[in-house]
């Protein structure tokens, strides 16, 4: 079908059919728990003082089309992804170290735990025949949506075949022939990901022993939290092991590290039952992840004491950092040091090319290179990015306005600079949203395809104990979101058909 | 342990522990679907114009103490419960048929489908040894909460053992050792029942022949929505069936009954997909149970097009007049002809007695009887109530008031009354309450167990085709309620603990 799957795609709805599917998707949210806590501006804090409001998490009403080549491309290389920033930890760590050093303690927990999503898109340029795939993001702290991803799924496909065997929830259209959206197992992958953590981390380290248990670390006023008690729910309910949530604020009060013990073992007192202990095997983090989640001196304590207690983290300090944005262009570097292939030296180097093919073209700008070329070429620049080689270094220069850029400056600055290829999202995109305050609105869309992967490795050496790939997140934006358009913008938890 | 059970239950919380708690019924509550939509008292609709906000089902924090005893009987004698309208219908029905003479057009479906719930009340009067069980109510109409039941027993159920094996959810007490409330299948029975009556249905009576589903109609502004959706989601995911909700405003709109067909199917056209057609094999009422359903002639002709239809009816007009107070009040009766008998002929003398048993005394007053003693005795008329033997033949009289009032009236009238026994439920229970807004509540309690059942009958002869009972409910009220106060009182949810 190619592009042309998007240009009649959703089928148009009249207003009963409408009415029904948003009906439906409203009510099959709060039965299945697809739901955030309101925005404080959707819901003042004085009309549900106590907080027990919950409303729908934004969602499409129609499954997006994907390229089936794309997502098995994702889905195929997410394990490779998943290994790559393993040695990535040494580079990042001699920065570290010099903190660390200071210290002269020394890990006591070797092994480390990812949780990973890497975020694409389906790069569909009008000259390129077939889309192929770019990656956006790579997250390896607080990969979110897991569990919400799931569900959205689940509500697609059931609707796909509503009422069961007589399908007229959707009107009809050829991308729904024969077709449901692929199996979607985030919420087992992440989870197991968890408990494979767990079980290796062994026994208590303290006398007496105490149980173990994981700790889910997350954010005052968070409203995705049933996107993280779906993980939770499968670690309670099918592998049956203890899990609490905890907020950030709440770490120096509730947890300590027994320093009389070499082995350093977190130990966890509950707040409702502080005369029990347990000591923590993993501690998997939904917070940290921005500035805004440091306040104060004392989370940055709070941080530092998870760090150097003997709990797997998930992710460590070092993890977090690798991936940064500025290590991961590193390694998208076409010129220069390969150090794709330094940090992933047992992987196929087939592979290994088609890991490549995921980050989107960089260039420099040398003397009759091909980045030189296409950055002056108004045609060709209109796909680009101009980027200065060096974070901070002065803002980036968009599409027509390169050539014209580069000739104001003298050449000799030239070398400053990257051209980097824009990913262009299916020009033709639409769906419809129902968002969290209840409007439902359609249109031009971009959709971005995340893909979950876990990694259990010891960093003494670099052994991986567990490495699996499972589960997907597509979400959907306005295209309005992008451009600066607040009041009639949506960004929505999505599924997918291949085609 | 007997009463005493009650008297040092729930175990207190301290703030942490009440605090983990409420937060936890509250996400888990949303989490799986134990929801509401608010009332307009907490939301009004100008803040939630799309009506997508949810809050929990008012719910109790702790599962209630109930009797074994009286929970084994309820359960055992449900199936003999639901035999006894059966032939009720055809005492009722020479009411029905002064206005079904008329249309002279005569039923053109035998079978009828019930979902009955049971209250009762674990008796227990200060001066017995052990308490009993006492009906309050029997259902026959939109029996509802069982989906939401089902989920506050898996919740107690949880919270006992969380996190597994090291339960510190709730404080301990002896009642909690070893001790979860009883399973509770109200989703697979009620969803078995209406399976049921559509696999009794029988192919299509159209030509050509439709695909057949069923319809659940309900109230415009219903709340309790995931209640009802729970059963759906049962017979859509797990009994693959085409079901359909519909207000029961719309019916004469997307609903109609071929004339021309003698065996009239009920055919029901989606609105949001007209053109598809659906026989309709069963018709199950949440709503046309109070006269506030009815407003308009439309209403009853609405309920007369499904009740002439060969849909089969949950409950018919038949059943649902067989439900009424006053039927159960003739059969109750301790004097006069046995009716209870002649309605079970067929029922062992000695599970007759135990049903019996479970309707509370009435005594008339006739000279030297016990109902007489009772009713002038203040400390045994302390337990009764004084009812006029017909409806609307005065108000009733309670307690202490009955033997002065029976003084101040001449003895020959005494004949127009007759005496209940007052049902005593444990004096000493008491729970703590989450409300749907939020406020957490705590006190004496009175709580009703509901046991369901469902019976498929053919009118025609009184076959019984399926006889099931399986699920129950237990709402808790605060004592405060029934006095009147409103400010402070709630009504919950709850599950059970046998002792």
């Amino acid at each position: 079908m190619g592009e042309s799957v998007y240009s009649n795609y959703p089928p148009p709805l009249n207003p009963a059919q409408k009415a029904f599917l948003v009906t439906t998707v409203k009510d099959w949210a709060v039965q299945n728990g697809l739901m955030v806590r309101p925005a404080p501006t959707f819901v003042a804090k004085e009309s549900n003082p106590h907080g027990v409001l919950a409303t729908n998490a934004p969602v499409t009403l129609f499954p997006s089309p994907f390229p089936r080549t794309c997502f098995e491309e994702a889905t195929a290389l997410q394990t490779v992804y998943n290994q790559l920033l393993i040695d990535v930890d040494d580079f990042i760590s001699r920065l570290w170290n010099v903190h660390q050093s200071v210290k002269n303690e020394g890990y006591t927990q070797t092994l480390s735990l990812g949780l990973y999503r890497s975020d694409y898109m389906a790069h569909s340029p009008s000259d390129a025949s077939t889309p192929s795939l770019k990656q956006v993001e790579f997250n390896t702290i607080s990969s979110s949506f897991g569990g919400l991803s799931s569900l959205v799924a689940s509500l697609h496909t059931e609707l796909l075949d509503s009422p069961p065997g007589h399908p007229i929830a959707y009107p009809s259209h050829p991308l729904f022939e024969s077709n449901v959206p692929p199996e979607n197992t985030a919420v087992e992958t992440l989870s197991a990901g968890l408990a494979t953590a767990h079980k290796a981390y062994g026994l208590s380290k303290s006398t007496p022993s105490l149980p173990t248990c994981i700790l889910f670390v997350v954010q005052e006023n968070e409203r995705n939290t049933f996107d993280q008690l779906a993980l939770f729910k499968q670690l309670t309910k099918v592998h049956k092991l203890p899990v609490f949530r905890l907020l950030s604020s709440q770490i120096l009060d509730h947890t300590s590290v027994q320093s009389s013990n070499p082995s350093r073992p977190l130990i966890y007192r509950p707040p409702h039952s502080p005369e029990s202990q347990f000591e923590v095997s993993t501690v998997y983090l939904r917070c940290f992840y921005a500035p805004s989640d440091y306040n104060t001196e004392r989370d940055w304590e709070a941080r530092t004491q998870l760090e150097r207690s003997a709990a797997i983290k998930c992710p460590t300090v070092l993890n977090q950092l690798a991936g940064c944005k500025v290590v991961q262009q590193v390694l998208a570097e076409d010129a220069g040091p390969n150090h794709l292939a330094s940090f992933l030296d047992n992987t196929d180097p087939h592979v290994m090319a088609r890991l490549r093919k995921t980050f989107a073209p960089q260039y420099d700008l040398s003397t009759n290179g091909r980045g030189r070329e296409l950055a002056l070429n108004p045609d060709t620049a209109a796909n680009h990015v101009l980027k200065p080689q060096r974070e901070g270094g002065g803002n980036n220069i968009y599409k027509t306005a390169i050539p014209e850029f580069l000739n104001s400056i003298p050449e000799s600055e030239w070398k400053r600079w990257i051209l980097m290829e824009l990913i262009t999202p299916p020009s033709e995109a639409k769906n419809v949203a129902l968002r969290s305050d209840g409007e439902v609105l359609g249109g031009d869309v971009i959709g971005e395809l995340g893909v979950y992967g876990t990694i259990l490795w010891d960093q003494a050496g670099g052994k991986v104990l567990h490495n699996e790939q499972g589960g997907w997140l597509m979400r959907t934006k306005a295209k309005d979101v992008n451009e600066g358009g607040v009041a009639t913008g949506f960004s929505s938890l999505d599924s997918i058909l291949l085609f």
